[in-house]
């Protein structure tokens, strides 16, 4: 129940970016990702890496699959994983190819996000698209990367269902040149005046400088969300804005 | 401009809980936030560290402060830094010691967070706070520190404005019988359709239990964030949650 050095080597690299662009792959840790995975069957999967319990306990799931499994023991998988907690399973899973439908995306509400950094706040903004059904979400050129480690953590699994790519925003804005975008900004209307409706985009920006200058430049609403009476803080946290602007845009 | 080996052990003793605790103070680290500690006032700095460019850049806060300062190498402030990018200054703070005022609470908006554990979140959910005007968050005994430097960090400078302290559910019930408790529950009414009209108290459970089975009995009002059409989340992130219900909450 170990792995060889080969398949070591093979694994370890893949917590880099280079190979997983390489390879064209990225690894999801944990019982219940990698359970949601296989259960969705939507991603191919390259490999299973588990401990037997974890295996014998998901037979089914992995038999469908089809994928290659290597049982490893605990210490063996130890030496692969990037999680803290002790780990059970890791996957090798091909990357999604999606591609720009705009049939879709000139129905829907979607997200451009602007320069995001920080691969939590990426993975933390999945899973909000996720849970109110935005189905695309497009990154500028530059961002973090979709399915690095951090990001498909902090996702909880919505790479599985929302459409995450890098698209320039000329080039979006090229396709549906129609389509109202919507640049969340510190001075803005407020995001209870002035709703985003579908469909629209809706333009989020790096942590620290905000939207471009560019693409501020091409917005056709500029809005914010207001500050409480007393407030002190600069800014609201990326995802957290946009947490908040998909709430009020998908219910009020 | 080295700093003695005690000054050295007593700086890094400082990393850990059980000594913020025993001096009854924590670190603020970063040119932004020390600069803001230091323009407010309002709590007492035990010492500035700095490099020589900083101190100047800031002379007539530091003089302000009155606060011992140690005029230190860049490669000497590395060895005591928790951060990633190069740092210029780090300050001692002593603890505020926020005391429960009925007064206020009873004619305002306030948190109250279940065993809330990623400090992260904590930091998160302070600047949000502080974001909306919201001046006291409530946590139950055993939650994330309020003052580890991963809090401080994410909280962006809120320590410094929202009183933010551990406090039993039942004590803050029995000072405050009457006033709402609307609870984050996934089963509840939308907060669109019961959105939480101050004074009241808006309860968020921890990351992956959500609110505790006693303090769910507790609540006057289950509320929850509608999921979207075709969403497939099983939840959102705690701070995220409380972004959406604050926003809502302040701004309908």
């Amino acid at each position: 129940m170990k792995l060889s050095i080969n398949q070591l080597k093979y694994l370890k690299s893949l917590h880099g970016r280079k190979y997983r662009q390489k390879y064209h792959n990225f690894i999801v840790e944990g019982t219940k990702m990698a359970a949601e995975v296989l259960a969705a069957g939507n991603l191919e999967v390259e490999s299973i890496v588990a401990v037997p319990d974890w295996l014998d306990a998901n037979s089914r799931l992995v038999e469908k699959s089809n994928a290659p499994v290597s049982p490893v023991a605990e210490g063996e998988l130890k030496k692969i994983s990037l999680l803290s907690t002790p780990n059970q399973v890791l996957l090798v899973v091909k990357q999604p190819d999606w591609h720009f439908e705009k049939n879709e995306v000139e129905t829907s509400l979607s997200l451009y996000l602007d320069d995001i950094r920080d691969p939590g706040n990426l993975g933390t903004i999945l899973r909000i698209a996720d849970w109110f059904g935005i189905g695309w979400v497009f990154c500028s050129p530059g961002s973090v990367e979709a399915l690095s480690p951090k990001v498909v953590q902090a996702s909880m699994g919505a790479f599985l269902r929302v459409k995450c790519f890098e698209l320039d925003f000329d080039e979006l804005k090229s396709h549906l040149p129609g389509l109202p975008v919507y640049g969340m900004v510190l001075d803005g209307a407020s995001i209870f005046d002035e709703k985003p409706n579908t469909p629209a985009i809706i333009a989020i920006g790096n942590e620290s400088r905000g939207l471009s200058a560019e693409i501020q430049s091409k917005l056709t609403h500029r809005i914010s969300i207001p500050k409480g009476i007393g407030g002190g803080a600069e800014s609201l946290n990326a995802a957290v804005a946009t947490g908040i602007v998909c709430a009020v845009a998908m219910n009020t």
